[in-house]
């Protein structure tokens, strides 16, 4: 079995936003040398969200939208976890965005549908957090 | 180690709609041979799930009407994405029921709980869409 | 390749609570011997979840209120799921939350970030229920 294991390190400008991490991951799958396996990429902060879905900054304005409609971010005195901070809604944004996905890895790539893309969704930006990419397989 | 990658094909004949996929899978399990390993089932298309939940028909009602209060389909207007498309509550819904299930294997089956069922669940059907099963192990 | 698989029981007092099971996740990755690889931990019933995020109470009390108002316990009547039953809330709230998650196993431990924590999502308890935690890897 071989196995690969990085960190992805971002800093987001804004307090929210996505970064389209697809040519990374596939890079590290070739680097992986793994021909059949699976690709676990996630966040490693608790803040942030690993998903998959379309690069269409259409769609990614939406997903701002509609997140903030769901899990507002303001008045901050509404969430309890707001004591010493500010960011509860970043930590239920990323529950619906979801902390991680796993990718089949087949004859050596990753096995896609036609318009799956992986981005690192921010929620608390504007310092630096990581994703982390495993791979297992032969 | 073992692997087996199939596609499944669908065309469900409403925009929306669930399909139980446990036994085609769990037939896919049987034919790789593993006996201890993940199985890992995705939507390949970004406006398609792939979930595990109950085999009850009142409870996919609810879905539906649920998932159309979080995401609405209408108006079309209210989404940026639908500047040539009609379909962002689908990525939207889609992102609430998940992408993925990864379900373990234990002597040769999938390793489930009492009630637990894999479901296809489309968004914005009419048309052939597929999803992955990608089963490694030994 | 090695594998271990177990079984954890719960039985959380109230209708809905979170149990933090990190330690018991990682005493079963040393248990298993395995340096590289995958660990899978699901909810095994339907009305439970195992998610990723912060260990502090008023996120967690945070996270009660917030599913409470994305999909409400009552009126029990508004869910058809609840001809027999009552607790088709508790299926949708374990839709946000999420049926599983996994986690890279690196150098013979869980790879985390500085504040994930492994929780199992109660709600629908005051029964036995289950979660499993499947490992592979070398």
């Amino acid at each position: 079995m071989k196995s690969l294991t990085e960190h992805l390190w971002f800093e987001v400008p804004h307090r929210r936003g996505f970064v389209n991490i697809t040519d990374t991951v596939a890079r590290l799958v070739k680097k992986s040398g793994v021909k059949e396996g699976l690709c676990l990429v996630n966040a490693m902060h608790i803040t942030a969200s690993v998903f998959i879905n379309d690069n269409e900054s259409g769609l990614l304005h939406d997903y701002e939208t509609w997140l903030e409609r769901l899990a507002p971010e303001k008045p901050h005195s509404q969430y309890r976890h707001n004591g010493g901070e500010d960011n509860a809604d970043a930590h239920l944004k990323r529950t619906i965005m979801g902390r991680e996905v796993v990718v089949a890895i087949t004859e050596g790539k990753l096995d896609f549908g036609p318009w799956e893309q992986i981005f690192y969704g921010e929620f608390d930006g504007k310092r630096r957090k990581r994703a982390m990419v495993k791979i297992i397989g032969e």
